[in-house]
This record gives structure tokens, sequence and C-alpha cells, in this order.
């Protein structure tokens, strides 16, 4: 069991969730909280010159990227392991990972700024964008061989990513009127059901639910 | 000594030089070529659906996005390591690498995008993204503390990504016809010096420079 670490972010954030229900999965405490003052306050980019979260606090170490921060974690609290010792699972793990963060969360956040800051050429940007996505999701749907979780049966890195991915997709859904995104995408959506039964998860999706409430 | 593992890449592209770049560093025999046929055949996208380089085929084992092959690479030949051992030594020379990718690279994508194929709000998007660029590489340089290399005196990972995205920044500011986007950004500058001084870097700097002739 660790100490408590800080962890600076909102749970809404699809880079703050994903290492919360990490930190979870690890039993590392933590305590998530915005750094006072805000993102760009001198204080807090003193300790991240990004200005960005997730950041955290570990005793005195101070980390950034949430990628960065959730293979630090997995080395330093290696008892249950997010990222698997043998180095084909490992790899199977992080390029899913990968896929998720470079295919799928990079678009959506181009949907979601459509939808809060529309431009002038909306249409075209989210048009070209859902192309991309749906590439990308087809390349996870064809990549993958998922059994309960994203490698395997046990739960890894891979479904922290897909975990902040699919509840950040049906956000964007939500936010633009959009159709099921996922389509017939049968293994992406039971491997969304199983993840989805987690009793950790079900944790941080109430914590989004309350988070946005209180918006 | 390992096998040679096939690198289906070309060397001016940042994701792939930083992966030759890392082979040579470990002594990884490597052959590069671009896959016959191009990125989107069937069967390239069978090998990796994406249709992206770089992608790697190590025996049987087929690898993609450069993160993921040089984590992997690093884990199966560790003789000459790339991430050291030491978990805090590994959390800075991973969380360099990501300021690198994220902040740079991506910035500098959007600007050889313009380079080549300008956008109705060229202007705009230029200075928009410029003015990311440098917030980047401000944090770069307040963050990190080099010694001859970006972490201690080693040649690491961090400085595959350093090497990737300043020579991709080099290329930016000649099509765009910039002044130095380095500015007065000594620890950036200093470093760079030292890594263009390594044996490995000044063959790949000679590939890329080939490479270009030929295009």
């Amino acid at each position: 069991m660790s100490k408590t670490i800080t962890i600076y972010g909102a749970i809404s954030s699809p880079y703050v969730n994903r290492l919360v229900l990490g930190c979870k999965r690890k039993k590392i405490n933590y305590e998530l909280l915005m750094p006072e003052g805000g993102l760009k306050s001198k204080e807090f980019l003193k300790i991240n010159p990004l200005g960005k979260i997730p950041t955290i606090k570990d005793g005195n170490k101070i980390i950034f990227e949430s990628g960065v921060i959730l293979e630090y974690l997995d080395n330093k609290y290696p008892k249950t392991r997010l990222i698997p010792k043998s180095i084909n699972s490992a790899t199977e793990v992080r390029l899913i990972s990968a896929m998720w963060e470079n295919y799928i969360v990079t678009m959506l956040i181009r949907l979601f700024v459509q939808a809060i800051n529309p431009s002038s050429d909306r249409k075209k940007v989210i048009s070209d964008t859902l192309d991309k996505l749906n590439g990308g999701l087809d390349a996870i749907e064809q990549y993958m061989t998922p059994q309960t979780f994203s490698v395997g049966k046990t739960f890894s890195l891979a479904d922290c990513y897909a975990f902040s991915a699919l509840t950040f997709l049906e956000r964007v859904e939500q936010m633009l009127g959009l159709e099921s995104l996922l389509g017939k995408r049968k293994k992406i959506k039971k491997l969304w059901k199983s993840i989805k039964k987690e009793k950790i998860v079900k944790e941080v999706l109430y914590d989004i639910k309350e988070f946005r409430k209180n918006q």
C-alpha cells in the first residue's frame, strides 16, 4: 500500500480519468484536486511548465503526461501490474493503448472543440474527423483479440485507455447528437461491456456523472 | 547482437528516424524499406491496419507506433539501454520524450502541412501553431537539466526524440522561411550541439540528406 499521491486534474478529462482508474486498480491512494489559482497560475506553472493535467505529486516527485505517470506508478508500485511483465504482452498492451490515444482520443478532442467552439468550416471538420475516427476504430477492431479484457483475462493499461476513450466518445456523441459511433464493431462493444462491469469502473463513471452535475 | 529487424518507413519521417537512431545506439541490425505497393496496399494494411510508418518485423512479431517499438526493443535487447533502469531517470527520460512528441512534433506537423498544402486561413493557423510551439519549447527549456545529453551524460530515448524533433524543426524553418525557431533557448541549443557530435547522429543526418536529394 502506498502513501497518498496528489493528482491535479478533473475527473471529466480522459487524460485524468484513465489515471484515476489505474490508481484504483493498483490500490494507490490518491487525492484528486484542481490546482488552486488554475492551470496557468504562476504556482502551478512552476510545477508543470505546460500547465496541463494530470500532474502528480508523489512525495517530492512531480510527474506529468498521463502515459508517463502510469509507467512510473506501475514500476514504483508493481504489486498489481497494469503493464504485464512478459515483453510480448506488455507490447500488446502499450500498442492498443497508443491506438486509443493517437487515433481515437485525438479525434474526439477535435470533435469536442467543434461542439463547444465551432469553427466557420465546422461541417467539413466534423466530417473529416469522423472519417479518421472511424479509420482508427476499424484498426483497433481489426488488431485486438480481446478475451475478457483488451489483452487476455486481466485488466490492464489498455483497458484504462479504452475506458477513457469510450467514455469520451459517448460524451461527444451526446454533445453533437451523433448516432452510435461504435457501429457494428463487435469486439470493441463486447470489451466495453466487460469493462463497465468492473466495480472500479462503475466508481469512476459515478464520479464523472457527479462532476458533470455540478458543472 | 540481434538478428536483423525490418523497419518499414522512410528516414525523413521524425517517427522513423528516432527509431533508426535508437537502433544504431543499441547496435540492432535493421533494414529500412518502404512497403511494396505503398502504405495503403492490402498487404501492408494486413500488417498494420493503420497503414502507418514505422512498423517493424522482428522475426514473426509485428509492432507499430514508434514509442511502443522503442520500449519493446529496449526490453528485448537490453544491453545498451535507451531507458535507464532507475525509475526516476526512466521517468525523466520518458517525460522529456513525451514533451518533444506531444508539444513539438505535433505542432511541426501542422506547420509542415501548411507548407505543402496551405489552407485558406494559413496565416492564422501558422501564427497559432507557432505560439503553441514556442510554449512547448519554453516548457522543455524550463524543465530540462541536461548535462551532455537530455538526462545525464548518457545518450537516451529522450535524445532520440530531441533529434527527430529538432531535425524536423530545421526542415520546417527552411520550408516556411522562418527565423531560428529555437531563439535564445540555451539549454536546448547546447543539447542539440552535443547530440549532433555523435557519430550515429551524423550517420542518420547523412541518410536524411541523401534521401531528400533523391526525392
